[in-house]
C-alpha cells in the first residue's frame, strides 16, 4: 500500500502525501466535482465516455480543468504505470480550490487516484441485493459532484434494515440510488429506467444499448408502485456493473432471485468489457 | 498572516501547515458538519448557542465530537490567545473522517480556525442590499453542514443580476439566504420570518427575543407575494449582524432604502452584543 501513487496538481506523489489545505472549497463548503472508472488488465474501461461526463461536470460547476484531454490521459497512463494494479478504479477529483475569503472559486485543484478493484462476485450476483426507499431528491442530478451527504447518512438506516442499498423516490417517482442507476423489467418484458432527475451512469447507457438489441426498453417516469408487477429488477454503476434487486422494502422481486433477463444483460455486459479491453 | 494558528485534531498549527488527506469524506463525500462565532474584543459572542448548535449539528450526522464544551472551550481560549485577533470569525469543522473505503464513517477529523472578522460598514448598513430569489430548497436544513454547492454555484448569477445575495424559495415559499436568515416587516408592523425549512440562526434567535419587545412577531410561512406588500425586510447572520434588504428581483422594498424598524433593530442587537462582550 504504500507504494502507491496519486497524482496532485502537477506532481506524482505516495498516496499517504495527498493532502489538501483546510481552505479547499471540498472541505469548506462541499464544492467539488468527479468521476470514476475501472481499469481491467491494466486498461480503461470506456475512458472517453467517462472523460466526457467529468469535463461536462466540471463546465456546469465552473471548475477549469487544468489538462485537455490528450494530457489527462496520459497523466493517467503514468499513474497506471507507478501503480501497476491489473484491476483498478481510478477516481479523478476536481475542487473549488484554496478560496481567501471560503467562498469565491478559485483555481481548482486537481487530484487523480488509483486503487485495487474488483466487480461484486459471482456469489454475489447470484445473491442479489435488497434496496430500501427513501425520499430524496439529489440537487444537481446531471453532475457528478461529491455530495453524498444524505448517503452517507442514510448508511444506519440500510444496515438497521438489514438492506444492502437505498433507493430514492420523492413522491413515489422513483430516481436512482446514491452510487447506481436503476431498472425494472415489466411484466410484459420491457426494461424500464428513471428518464429525468437522475445522473446518466455510463453503465447505464452501455446495457440500454445493449439491451435494445433483444428488449423493448423505455426511460420514462417510475414510481414505486412499479414494484409489485415488475418481474426483475437491477442496478448498475461502474464499481457493481449489473447487480440483481431481490426485494425492495417489503416487496420481494421474481420470488427473491435474480431474474432471466437480468443475468443475460449481466452476461452482455461482461461480454463487451470483454471485447473493449482486449480491442483497445 | 504567516504567524496565525489553527487546531487540528490534537495540535497547533500555523495556519498554512492545517491539511487533511484526500482521503477524508468532506473531500470525497462532500460529509461535514461546522460553526463559526464571532469574537469581540476578545470575547466570544454568544458562545453556548453556537456550541449547542455545532453539537446537534454533529449528534444529527453521527460525528462524534472530540471534545465535551469545556475542553473545547479551552481549545477556544488557547487558539485565541496564541493568535491575538481583536475582532475575529472561528470556526469548527468537523469532518467524516479518514475513510478506508471513501463511503463509510470513520473517526472525525476536527478543525478550528480562526480570521479577522469586521460586521458591514455603516455605510453598507445605511445602503442595504439587493436579493436575487432562486428555487432551492437545501438538503438537511436544521443541520450546519457544510454544504453550499448551490450558493458557490449561484454566485456568478447574483454578479449578473448585480445583486449582493439569493434568496431561495421552493414553490413560492421563501426560506432563507444561504449564509442568513431572512426578515420581512409587513404593512401591519409585524415582523415575519420562515419558520420551517431553514437553519435557525443565533443571531435569528436574538432579533427574535429583542423583537418581541416592541413589536409583534411571526415565525411563519413566508411567500414571494409577499414582497410585495412588505413595509422592511432584512437578513441577519452571524458575519452581517443586521443588514437592510432594499430589493428582491424587482420589487423595491421602502422605496430602496433601508426601514427604520429595521435601523432600530440593527441598533438593539449593537447594544445587546455590547452589553454581552462587555458583561462576560
Amino acid at each position: 500500500v504504500s507504494s502507491r501513487f496519486l497524482f496532485i496538481n502537477n506532481q506524482f506523489l505516495p498516496q499517504e502525501e495527498g493532502v489538501l489545505s483546510v481552505t479547499d472549497l471540498s472541505i469548506h463548503r462541499g464544492y467539488a466535482i468527479f468521476d470514476y472508472f475501472r481499469t481491467v488488465h491494466q486498461q480503461p474501461l470506456f475512458l472517453d465516455n467517462y472523460l466526457d461526463r467529468f469535463y461536462a461536470s466540471a463546465a456546469h460547476m465552473r471548475l477549469p480543468v487544468p489538462f485537455n484531454r490528450p494530457q489527462l490521459k496520459e497523466v493517467i497512463q503514468l499513474l497506471m504505470q507507478k501503480n501497476n494494479i491489473v484491476h483498478s478504479g481510478i477516481r479523478m477529483t476536481l475542487t473549488g480550490g484554496y478560496s481567501p475569503d471560503g467562498y469565491g472559486l478559485v483555481e481548482p485543484n486537481f487530484i487523480l487516484t488509483q486503487q485495487p478493484l474488483q466487480l461484486p462476485s459471482k456469489e454475489a450476483v447470484q445473491k442479489g441485493i435488497k434496496l430500501i426507499t427513501y425520499e430524496h431528491q439529489r440537487q444537481l442530478p446531471h453532475v457528478k459532484t461529491t455530495d453524498y451527504l444524505m448517503a452517507i447518512w442514510l448508511q444506519q438506516k440500510v444496515k438497521e434494515k438489514g438492506a444492502d442499498d437505498v433507493l430514492y423516490q420523492q413522491g413515489g417517482v422513483v430516481t436512482e440510488c446514491p452510487r447506481a442507476n436503476f431498472f425494472l423489467i415489466t411484466k410484459d418484458d420491457v426494461l424500464v429506467t428513471p428518464a429525468a432527475h437522475i445522473l446518466k451512469g455510463i453503465t447505464r447507457a452501455k446495457l440500454l444499448a445493449l439491451a435494445k438489441q433483444y428488449l423493448k426498453v423505455e426511460e420514462r417516469t417510475v414510481t414505486i408502485t412499479d414494484f409489485q408487477t415488475a418481474k426483475e429488477a437491477f442496478i448498475c454503476s461502474t464499481t457493481k456493473a449489473v447487480l440483481p434487486v431481490v426485494q425492495i422494502d417489503e416487496t420481494t422481486i421474481n420470488k427473491g432471485v435474480p431474474g432471466p433477463l437480468t443475468l443475460q444483460l449481466y452476461h452482455a455486459f461482461t461480454a463487451l468489457e470483454k471485447q473493449y479491453t482486449t480491442a483497445v
